[in-house]
């Protein structure tokens, strides 16, 4: 359990992590001038500093080379993988029509269709490109693999889409590809080019992967239940445009045989989508209990690996990073819910 | 001038590339399986086989083992560039709104958009994956530069599409981005995995840029003037959706005062669009003669290079390879516009 309010952990990564994110932004921002002089502006759009980093940050504590050391590979591999994602955000927002990301509109907004699937793919290129300036194909070779692992995650997401059939293990293997994949190259990567032990690159890529994992399931959650963040949001997005998540699968399998069909309607788009209905449903049934519970064993899968590690200044690092999901989810749950 | 008709230089080139394509298709055949198992299908779907096979051709011209020598770096890299080249296509058919390519209909058109954006991501990296499987760094270095070069070249084209305004140096430095660039590193990288000194490798890449040039205003100019491969199609859909390629630029400036007003218009989507109007104009101004002898300037300018070298079998079968693009240029010009 957690000894430390959010804010303290939070003001405490920050401030470590301060001037690793400083070098990060700068190296980002320089990117830009590699692209042609007629595109910069839009690729300064898509290269926002924003967002929460917590890809680079795995990748910093991974990696961590001493309280006051920053280390060029590592900002030069947070660039890639931030470079990977935020790629993956422009083409996210094609794909949902989604008009506003972090307080402003979107690329496929501002620019139509066309052309955020073209800096997307600028961007991945670009993100690959500084893969290849490592001195081994290591780093590429991973970013390639993971890049194409969320792209299929995503693809099997799409497919899954209006299929209110999608099991359990559907949604995981989802999740697992299209985010766990890049946390735990973030770790892995991270500590490989901190010349860190063959044991520990293992036990932090998988720490990266349970916490990807964790993480997203939080994510999913959030749309159901609303949290800090997200408050002033529309909740049930994901119920209205057919896309099952673990909270959903799980409601499925514990609501009368009317409701059920009702459920199966509204996914597969024929239905009537009263979302105060299923929202009240989910807490009823006890199924954002056992969510929480689910990203709980997650967070603990995540640091078990790190065990043999306890004492080291990264694992700690690590193991306040997940604690502050931990305690997320915790507020998520009194808060909004009032279980 | 060209001393043998096209399809004896076709049967040629054709029974010389037979086993490289054969183990080339093979290969392709064979990435299918790396993908995760449910969107195999998709994939497969993608890496169709009945392209014509120009940049993989390039790559085994300038890296030639021997008549009978099938290289396989040479095939892994055709393979790299292909599905690179596959990918765009993938992502320019939802752009333009393609419903059918190569006589079935597009990825776009079955799978919607979303899922059209996905597979062309997943393709782009797995081309990537491949190239880091080289010993050196370099392939997969320059395979994402020119990735990031088609892309950027492709925005350029976008953001000046409905601009009457368009320059031919803005055309050039678009088709050189978006087409010349992989041309040219098809070339650079097929010599240079072959071990050729570098000069020949200069040398061949330099070929590949103006083949390239030369390539896409054949492309662009079958769009207005009709060709063998293309009987039957809709002339003038660049005209009709804003897209000023050379024949069109070159046109605006010899045209009356009206007519340039009505051409503007319509490039600008405000006018009519009269495609017959602007074929007569076109052959009447001699513009389409005047596009004839660029190609024919551009494929000069890339033999041009090859002179030290003349004699070498590579050299002789880059050469080939260029007379058959003259040759459709010219009964282009014979056949269909009767001057």
């Amino acid at each position: 359990m957690p000894s430390q309010s959010n804010p303290e952990l939070l003001s405490e990564l920050f401030n470590l992590l301060k001037p690793h994110l400083a070098e990060l932004d700068g190296f980002l921002k320089k990117q830009i001038n590699s692209f042609e002089e007629e595109i910069r502006e839009h690729v300064a759009y898509c290269i926002d500093t924003s967002g929460k980093r917590i890809r680079p940050s795995l990748i910093f504590f991974s990696g961590w080379s001493g309280d006051q050391v920053v280390n060029d590979k590592l900002v030069k591999l947070a660039a890639v993988i931030e470079i990977v994602h935020l790629a993956t955000l422009v083409h996210d927002d094609i794909m949902d029509e989604a008009d506003i990301r972090r307080n402003r509109p979107t690329v496929a907004k501002i620019q139509g269709n066309s052309t955020a699937v073209l800096l997307g793919d600028a961007l991945f290129s670009h993100a690959v490109y500084l893969a290849t300036q490592f001195p081994t194909s290591e780093v590429s070779e991973y970013v390639a693999m993971a890049m194409r692992n969320v792209c299929t995650g995503e693809i099997l997401q799409t497919m899954k889409r209006g299929d209110p059939d999608i099991s359990r293990d559907n949604y995981q293997r989802i999740i697992d590809l299209k985010t766990a994949e890049l946390f735990q190259v973030a770790c892995f990567l991270g500590a490989r080019l901190a010349n860190r032990s063959e044991a520990f690159v293992q036990a932090v890529r998988k720490f990266g992967r349970h916490l990807g994992i964790a993480y997203q399931i939080y994510d999913d959650l959030t749309d159901l239940v609303g949290s800090e963040e997200k408050v002033g949001k529309t909740l049930g997005t994901d119920i209205a445009t057919g896309k099952a998540t673990l909270p959903i699968i799980l409601l499925r399998d514990r609501l009368t045989d009317g409701e059920e069909a009702r459920l199966r309607q509204t996914l597969s788009g024929k239905g009537d989508v009263d979302i105060d209905f299923w929202l009240s449903k989910l807490s009823e049934t006890g199924v954002v209990s056992d969510v929480r519970n689910a990203i709980f064993r997650e967070i603990e899968t995540a640091r078990e690996g790190l065990g043999p590690f306890s004492g080291n200044r990264d694992v700690e690092l690590l193991g306040t990073l997940s604690e502050l999901l931990w305690n997320q989810v915790d507020l998520l749950q009194s808060r909004q819910v009032g279980i």
